[in-house]
């Protein structure tokens, strides 16, 4: 059964999250009802990468909302959410864009525009890392038609930590263009790296891959060299927690 | 209370190691009395280290050679010891300096030789790695001289894996100028690598320092480039599973 990374329940009084810190042993969703929850599921890292981290604290604001819609209240919520995680810029970009739309509107009409724009933000989200992996699966096709000494063996793509669909409201940022190049035939082959200390990598990034059926291969971090060394690399493709205007890109560590 | 890592016991009819799959949480000795008995002690890294291996090897083929000591049983203990672990030349070093050392005695002399020997190879490792010591910290001294801009920091030693002496009978390889140092007052701050997949710096190398007194931070083997890159570590010393004649190394995965 397919499921997004996070999703409105038909209460629609609260959201469902994959418990990802309990992956790949099992598989547990969540509901979260209050802006509270929302907070300690991105603290405790049960929702972690820079989009789902967006889209959860949009989702924890209008909880928020539906409880105290008053100018106070949805400051309080704000900072909260703001406080939990550090890394991206995601989560803040999230909050401010729902607070400068509903932050407009009269109390009473807050909480039904912030459900309706924290489900379009979760859309855009979507549709954003599809048109990524349809644009990343023209570059691996350029790598691949350039790899030409060897013509027979599928396309070598190293990745480290999780930037796929689990990191995402869903279709994944780096792992979009490996989903698109896979979905549309092309033999592929990512090397995981496990991901030191929190095991991204093996803990989420390989279970991804198997549930696709994506052939791959765990690899400890300090092996990764190695392989880069040997020539079996055609093509890195990470994530990036920040993005500086000349294209330097900071990212896990080891990245 | 100090220990070597491997010791011959009161009764001269076995042998203790300390079974370093239990190390941090656990300091548990364990008594090797068959011949079988040392060559799972390596099989399963209960002891582990070139030196520490090839001296597990030659204390094997001395209780073998008390229960046994004809030809056919002394072929076949080198055979299963042989078998045990391929990482290091030390195995069939020592394997065969016992052989050669022991084939030309009756028999009847063999059990008593051996156990001569193999005391006499782990007291030869001891003053080698004293020697090892010596030397490499004179090396360390003259990298503290060149490191001016920091008169006031301790020397940032990194490390990978472990190569202390847990690794050897007694005191260490790439630590034992580490120790030397620290013993004659110069101040050391040393950089584990966790070594994935198998944790020895984890769970060996900080083991080992802190036991020492010796100031050091424990990091994911993904973090050694990044303190590296900015400056952080004067030197690097780690051990060699085997050297070529022109000096190349081959040792652990992220070495």
């Amino acid at each position: 059964m397919p499921y997004r990374a996070i999703w409105i329940r038909d209460d629609r009084r609260s959201f469902g999250i994959i418990d990802q810190t309990k992956l790949p042993h099992e598989f547990v969703t969540e509901t979260v009802g209050t802006v509270e929850q929302a907070a300690h599921a991105i603290c405790a890292m049960r929702v972690r990468g820079a989009p789902l981290i967006g889209a959860t604290a949009a989702h924890g604001l209008w909880l928020a909302l539906e409880a105290d819609a008053s100018d106070g209240a949805m400051d309080k919520a704000c900072r909260l959410l703001e406080s939990t995680r550090p890394t991206a810029v995601n989560l803040l970009q999230a909050l401010g864009q729902m607070r400068e739309a509903l932050s407009t509107l009269p109390p009473s009409k807050r909480a039904a525009a912030g459900l309706a724009l924290a489900a379009d933000m979760a859309d855009a989200d979507v549709a954003r890392n599809r048109a990524l992996g349809e644009h990343g699966w023209s570059l691996l096709q350029a790598i691949a038609g350039r790899a030409k000494g060897r013509p027979q063996r599928a396309l070598q793509i190293m990745t480290h930590c999780n930037a796929g669909w689990l990191a995402t409201v869903d279709g994944g940022t780096a792992l979009a263009p490996v989903y698109a190049a896979h979905d549309a035939g092309m033999p592929v082959h990512v090397w995981v790296s496990e991901t030191r200390p929190r095991n991204q990598g093996a803990f989420l990034t390989a279970w991804e891959l198997e549930a696709h059926g994506i052939s791959h291969t765990l690899i400890v971090d300090n092996a990764a060299g190695h392989f880069l060394q040997r020539g079996e690399v055609d093509v890195v493709i990470v994530g990036t927690d920040r993005t500086t205007a000349v294209g330097d890109v900071a990212n896990k560590i080891g990245t």
